[in-house]
């Protein structure tokens, strides 16, 4: 997939979805925000990047108190400014497009509306302030837009590979969980509240700590048949990453070989599946195969 | 494997297994009970499912003392509700097999059983109230039921998967276990019971806290050298997590691979080489293969 | 390799080593010891192993302080026992080989002779009590013993699929390693001794008990510069588990693949190696090749 | 590669890079500071490499309390003494080759250059004194001139697998430093400044402590809820590791068969397929093959 498809793919499912105008200011206007083909489209994505990065930061830096109590004027002022140039972004984005509900009610849609709302929310509630850096997630489209457009395709097929291996890990961390709550229990029955574990939720909580190997040592058995149930659970746990592991490992190198995967092609005479990209000839009956047509990926 | 000829196989097993009855009121039962074909069965199987994932519930939350002191009737009415459903199922399951005794002994007879004996024991011992949560093995049976019939043979595929494997991982493990008593004695004999290594079984378990790479710091070594031996230990656990991964991994890879792997078969018209061992078909002209000949593993 | 043939390799490998004795109450003597074909000789490494497995759980339930106080007089004559008899088997295997120098001074003579020594060191110094352990390496010809021949061939596979990636796996420590000083010393200069980093030693200990992901707790970053380092080192470590992980687990793959994989024949016309174990004709100048011998692994 | 053609392109890329002089005593001392084909060459290299390492010992030893107090004078003196050492050393370089500035801006240039100035920034500021053990990086050139020249391409072969995967490397440190501040944030918010999470770099930092399974234990979450996505961010950290851990073990993988990887390439006389790459003659006939043509990656 060259970068230019690959950002052409994403401008376009945006066009078809949220329905890109024909003429006009509306058109103008969408070609500058939504696509980056033009000079001036570019410059907007470049500006909204910044503003994006800039105001996590200003958010971040709110949080620390030594910091906050110097700059408490310039940050409030940064952070009304953002908010209202993202409005401003927004209701442009809604303002453009045909179907204005469809954007308000997708992924990035939703998005924009809780970089801006919260802004509005601590006019009456103080705590809302820190939801603020959930603009973070307008991050995304930053790889689409600039020739990161590469960068999208890389990750989705990431994504995919994990997609297809997502039964697998479904089991796996079913799995994983009962075992949790198995061993929990055990250890909440064999060491007991006073010794840390004070129900079966916390005992479970400890036992994730645990076979995740992160082992914070907030709670930690006592007794040495607590230590021994523990010893197991660890093993278990260090050895059982393995598992997702090799999944993965697996799916990534099966798709590095595709050339020899087996794909969907099916004969017409006998209707037998998976024969290989390259075969010309059915391996269960003879018949000469149809030729191959790629599937996208 | 299709998904249907996966569930099949399960209730085919059941039935062979237990002794499915050939007619009156105990096949009409056997049917709704142990399997899922009509909607009788399925009904049945939701509603055990229903009743197994809220029960568990219930033990959970019960342990938490905050909740428990405030609806304590609540969760002994449910306990004790779950509790007789449970044995009515368990009598109904003995009750319509051919063979009980047969079911009673097998690892989801027991597991029935465990699921309703606490219940019965608390009546004379208080501690065993927590033993109720053993009904999430039941569990296992719903990826059977549902069309989680699907999930079930990738569960085995995956536990086949170790199985293969499982010489090469008990070697593994008890390399590991020589290491973790060796380190862990030594290291017993440099920082001694003063420093918390009391004895060479908890200088075990710390030994494998610390390969497995969970690492509470509840124990620590305190001396220079006691601490160049967990360094040690340390780089060496956390680099022979890679062995096993591989070995899964390897498997994995070659099972994908397996099918589908192109073996030394070659076609006597093309004299191509490389035809699956299943393959009856030379892929590349069309011709009849010779059988294949199996190379011993 | 057969079971068979794995636990000839190993007998034959002893009785070349350390030279077989040809005939009387020594090759009589050497059968029964170092070999497992007949009755007698399976019988001594069955008496031997278990009595192997009972003086490691003695020495480690010696080091119980509540267990050792009940038990002292018994662990007491069960040591002695074991030492005694440790001591004759010894002194048998020295005896009945024809080169008895070449034993003492191989791997296994010199665990036999730490196995006794101790003991006798008990009578001067009182801390070698805990080197008895060191016993445990005796299991290892258990291994060889046993039906268990057939684990000493897969360890071994493990042991040279590890080791033809020694030296991949030696740069990746000494990287390892260099990181770990780097990042440990500048962790050292950042936070200082008020905070826990006394030395370059113990802020390298830090960085290595931070990058395994061990993370004990004991020395952790206080200031917000160290903290960024420490998160830094934190990813690096997790990520560059990847790395010993890819290399053993292509090993393995390519192992697994191995019908496939190159040989070390070599054309006669022109020189050229690593021809398939199948091929029949040189790819690069297509004269025939020679029959292929398999290397013994 | 052999380890003869490694350490000449090492040696290559030198005189290239830096100007190799032509004659006279230049030459000479050229040959041996940076080639090592002569004795005076390879001498020079041990000595260089045993100075490296002994002055980084100093250092390291050095910043032990309990050490330097009894041995200040002596480390000075070594101290100083590797300084005028390293010192001679780099202006000879500097000398001897044809573009000096070329060098001194060259990694290892600047290298040599930090591994001399602390000295004699130490006689200004006394703080200094610690960034002497950055010599660590000279060893980097003991790769290449023992014969572990051979280690340095193997070296390289790791950086480049890699770097060739760093486009999903970087996407996938990004979304995980994404999780790391939105699941931090969400914990500051939860459990607050009173628990522990100060701040929202703080927060962050636990994120990273927790993702990356290292658990230092110094804040960690006390409420349930808290507890409740510390789970889950446990569980995602530990299983996400799994996909660095795959994208390595393809990409080397797929290394081992990219010379040996069959292609698609068919024979004209026998119609044998799975020919690789750089094969001339079929290996199943003798014939000479057809010219291959390299699909794009």
């Amino acid at each position: 997939m060259s970068a230019d498809s690959r950002r052409d793919w994403g401008a376009a499912a945006d066009a078809q979805r949220y329905g890109k105008p024909e003429r006009g200011w509306r058109l103008r206007l969408y070609t500058i925000i939504f696509e980056a083909d033009t000079r001036a489209g570019k410059t907007f994505d470049l500006v909204l990047l910044a503003c994006i990065l800039l105001s996590v930061v200003v958010v971040i830096l709110d949080s620390v108190q030594s910091i906050a109590r110097n700059h408490a004027a310039l940050f409030d002022l940064l952070e009304w400014t953002f908010t209202i140039l993202f409005s401003i972004e927004y209701a442009a984005r809604l303002s453009c497009v045909r179907r204005p509900l469809r954007y308000a009610s997708s992924f990035f849609g939703v998005v924009d509306l809780l970089a801006v709302l919260p802004a509005y929310l601590t006019l009456l509630l103080p705590g809302a302030q820190y939801l603020l850096d959930v603009r973070i997630l307008r991050l995304l489209r930053v790889f689409r837009i600039l020739k990161l457009a590469a960068y999208v395709g890389e990750y989705r097929a990431l994504g995919s590979a994990l997609s297809a291996s997502r039964r697998k890990i479904f089991i796996f961390l079913s799995v994983v969980l009962m075992i949790a709550l198995l061993m929990g229990t055990l250890l909440y029955v064999i060491e007991g509240p006073e010794r840390g574990y004070t129900s079966i939720p916390v005992s479970v909580y400890w036992a994730i700590v645990t076979m995740t190997t992160v082992g914070y040592g907030d709670i930690t058995p006592q007794t040495d048949f607590g230590r021994l149930i523990a010893s197991v659970m660890m093993l278990l746990g260090w050895g059982i990453l393995a598992v997702p592991t090799g999944i993965v490992s697996a799916e990534m190198t099966a798709r590095r070989f595709a050339q020899r995967e087996p794909t969907t092609r099916s004969c017409h005479e006998c209707l037998s599946e998976g024969h290989e990209a390259q075969a010309q000839f059915c391996k269960d009956c003879g018949a000469k195969l149809p030729p191959h047509q790629r599937d996208p990926p």
